[in-house]
């Protein structure tokens, strides 16, 4: 089991006209990212918001897929979900992970000076470095929150120079070039 | 421009229970599905439902992001959702495509007798093949349907034995390995 970690940011994150923002939560979000998180063996899945009546939402979404009727309904949902878990901060989640050793990594839609590649990046998940992979809802992670990260992985490139992903796509994308048999 | 056509299949597919049904459209099937197929520049995605209302309904929301306020607001979700072509059946896909030498693939979560791998489909595609892929909603495609196909893709199987991705994660990670630049 890789010494992966995923965050889903709703702060600090900007809207269409640049401006930080907190973002509300979308339920489709945690479903998927769960899913596929579970998928490809994440330690867990940290969904960050500072706001208290998202939390609250979140907790009580999760709470209907773990143990009240969706738990029953859909057992593998369950499973998935069970990898949620809601902080406030960046820093409550490197807190909770607790390792000396981790590094953070942010994603993004743009290219960047310093860029790590899929590649390099799956060298040191598989040499055991711990590593936090965080995700922007909205618009994408605020610039300085960017540039605080120990690392910047490359943008995904498709083929055809549009370059729209929705956050779903690109957890899914990057899982599975970081961890996926490819065969 | 690769010769590669999507279409997310709402009949014939089952349920839960395995019986066999016409599923509803999820409006945000449509919006990941589209954006991932304009980033690796797929030539067409069809939304295939015979129910007239389903049809109805995606027509509609096609509209509002190609022509309505939808357009003006995100230009970049109209690029993306020009792509959407609503068919009733899987015949009218072929029919619209029209290639004689289209080979039909169909995906599935379950393992199969004569899989075909993601890197013989992307050879494949490379060498000027056309091909239309083929993605089921709701509890998957129904068995007769699948085994009418061309070929069936080998499922995508990450890490930890958990199976149970969703349609929009599928298509994301299966045009990411077949069309994706992995560097």
């Amino acid at each position: 089991m890789p010494e992966l970690y995923l965050a889903l940011m709703h702060y600090p994150v900007v809207n269409k006209n640049g401006v930080t923002i907190a973002s509300a939560v979308t339920n489709l979000d945690l479903h998927d990212i769960a899913r596929v998180s579970k998928t490809y063996g994440i330690r867990s899945f940290y969904v960050v918001t500072p706001l208290n009546d998202q939390q609250v939402f979140v907790e009580r979404l999760v709470s209907h897929w773990k143990t009240g009727a969706g738990s029953t309904y859909n057992p593998s949902r369950k499973e998935a979900l069970n990898l949620v878990n809601i902080k406030a901060s960046l820093d409550d989640v490197i807190l909770d992970i607790n390792s000396k050793e981790l590094k953070t990594v942010v994603t993004s839609a743009r290219k960047n000076d310093h860029p790590l590649s899929f590649n390099t990046l799956r060298n040191q998940i598989s040499n055991n470095i711990p590593h936090l992979l965080m995700f922007g809802t909205a618009w994408g992670l605020e610039k300085g929150f960017i540039q605080e990260a120990d690392y910047i992985l490359d943008p995904i490139m498709g083929t055809s120079g549009y370059n729209h992903l929705s956050v779903r796509s690109a957890v899914s994308i990057t899982l599975d070039r970081l961890l996926g048999n490819h065969l």
